[in-house]
């Protein structure tokens, strides 16, 4: 590896590293229920989380490298996290995407058992989500027992084809029975999504609990709220 | 500008970044989801944060100044917040208002989503609001292209004006399907009154989980309580 | 006043001052809503916090002195608390109270909202709170407008009476559509108290969710957790 | 006691005095409500917190030590917790068990108030319980009369054994009415059950609030994740 190449590994580790920390900061994140991870498909490389490493004492040269399908580059590095392979096949199909992180964040997980999409009752959930967060269907037995962690990342690329969805358009899921997956054009902006989508499940769990005739907002709504921030014509934040 | 005027400007820049950053600190704001600004009608001056920098690093330096219809005065500064048009809107409107704080807390967003007025269930809202806090009808979709912002700040004028509310005797309001704006003679108790907004519908939502018959209180408890904090005949707090 | 008179009531000061400080680090109270003082009868004094001073600035000599009908001793003092009134009539009442707290800390509050008693769900409640927690009448509008603070505590000690409460049993109370009073033979007592309150009030807020059939505790167990840890037979903590 | 031993028993306390800590901070106990213990079947010792200290004084030195019966080794030590003979039978029956902890943790709390078994909603749950996390039978009024604590254990045990339960793949229990036991190979292992417990509660209570047809995870799902963590062919996790 060049000095050059090594100085972008090192710079992955880095951020990936710093992801995980900034989770675990946030609130998103207990025990070690969370990774995250980035890619950089020139270089062929992926940078995960170490499986079950406190994140008190976890540090940037522990994070993991391995090629684009997963392998391991150092075969004395820790093992990485078990869900690896959802990364793997989600970077594989997610082709804009260069960050992903999964957590078992509170009020995301209470939408993925609960079995439903989250819809979108406010600008807040706009604002980065342009349209319902979808729930993934159920894994059958055999997917489970063969492929597991794969497969996963099989029927949220299942569930983004068949609605037709934009991944960095609805940057999330949830995954039935289990927690959200998000992603970004980066890592840090992975971590941003995780954070709007819990707070997006928090205030969607309370609005139904107020209101049992659940308002969804205008799609007209939806769609100044989303454009104001992405795309050629967004005018929020700084140039 | 005078030395005294400068004087003016910075001291207005400093508590316009105080209050944001009170915002961050009383967990009221998630990411960059907020904004505070002030006014001074004399100097024909509106300072605001600028839209979508982190609190981390926020200056006062980097607050924004325009003129009274939201025009910047100094073509190198940060963009405004994106919700400056509404901020500017309700200082034509509502003239005894010099500070205007907008967040995404998310109590206040759970009613906002529901589409409902929190209506007076204690004392913790009397104190502060002397009624029902009051949520706007749904912008057209006419109005949201042409021009959303300000038109935001329109309907919370209208649904005053409709409704005969005196702004600084409710001194906040929920924008329907996104969030509370409050205000009040000064910023930091714009601020201060969005604490109390966001606890209040904390403790309004789960009332009603409690008791579906949703007892409000007696208008001479509401009476008592906001007349023994606000007006001539006031005895809380120090002289 | 005696050197010793003297003493005395510095200590005082320090405690009161210091059980207010322990109600905002333990969450109990939003910007200056709560209050504590404690009774020395036999010199003839109340300790009283001030109205409506910032917790981040308050110190101990700023605690204000009273008689025991709640007259200023020093007429350059601050105000004291609002709330005076109620504490003077419950020291008249409850003799063997030394300390009352009071606090509008947000799931008493939501109690207090909805006009019902706290049922007794389990050992959490059953080992400070022997019973329900009960809630007051509303105040008529001729109390309301008369002597509103010294007839809470009126309702307060009705409630009790009308019940047959010990006021050391049941050492707080609800009062309607406002908030939590909680009381015990030390003002760090009362603070105790006032933080056991607002966790039983959680926890039974949600109990009701997950069971409509509402179980209350056996009675035997009631007092079995009760006299664990009151009484001559008490045998939690250390002698 | 030879040198030896000393020291294992030296980190005995060490360990239980640092869980106990853990509890505290990881936001599961309330003033003094919660103790963890540790035993040692080889030395005949059980150690375990004192009643009723509080945690910002507490010393490893002030940790209890006592037999496997529960008598006192040291008659001048503190007092030990008052659950002490519930941890006791505990250790007699569940053999494999070596640290256990006891809170008042408010989410597990609800539950064990509500009189529920916590269905496994998700894999947050599965990954440590397999399958429902049982609450117990109501003691009887002589049962809580004669040896309340001792029975505390008991029903315990006739749950486990009348369900077929193994006490290591459900590392945890409901005490009706009261709260939640939690144990493992470790008292740092009872200490983490402890924090999955209350925050699979939580989950689990909104996730049926969401979903009223409670969809339970699918009994391959429940074996994929607590087989990952635990077993022969586990995966999660370092070496």
């Amino acid at each position: 590896m060049s000095e050059l190449d090594a100085k972008v590994l090192s710079d992955m580790k880095q951020r990936v590293w710093q992801a995980n920390l900034a989770l675990a900061k946030a609130g998103l994140v207990v025990l070690t229920w969370g990774n995250a991870s980035e890619i950089n498909r020139e270089l062929g490389l992926i940078v995960i989380k170490p499986s079950g490493v406190p994140y008190e004492t976890m540090t940037a040269d522990q994070m993991v490298v391995t090629d684009l399908a997963g392998n391991l580059l150092d075969q004395d590095s820790l093992r990485p996290s078990s869900d690896l392979p959802t990364h793997v096949y989600l970077y594989q199909h997610f082709t804009e995407v260069s960050g992903i992180v999964h957590t078992h964040s509170k009020y995301a997980v209470m939408w993925a058992q609960s079995g439903r999409n989250i819809p979108p009752y406010g600008t807040t959930h706009a604002d980065t989500f342009y349209g319902p967060i979808p729930c993934t269907r159920q894994l059958t037995q055999s997917e489970v027992e063969a492929a597991y962690e794969r497969d996963t990342g099989k029927v949220i690329v299942e569930c983004f084809e068949k609605n037709a969805l934009d991944p960095l358009a609805v940057p999330g899921v949830l995954t039935i029975g289990h927690g959200p997956f998000t992603w970004g054009a980066t890592v840090s902006k992975a971590v941003e999504n995780a954070v709007v989508l819990d707070e997006v499940a928090h205030m969607a769990l309370f609005t139904e609990l107020l209101n049992n005739d659940r308002p969804v907002l205008p799609s007209y709504m939806l769609d100044k709220h989303y454009f104001r921030k992405h795309g050629a014509n967004a005018y929020y934040g700084q140039k």
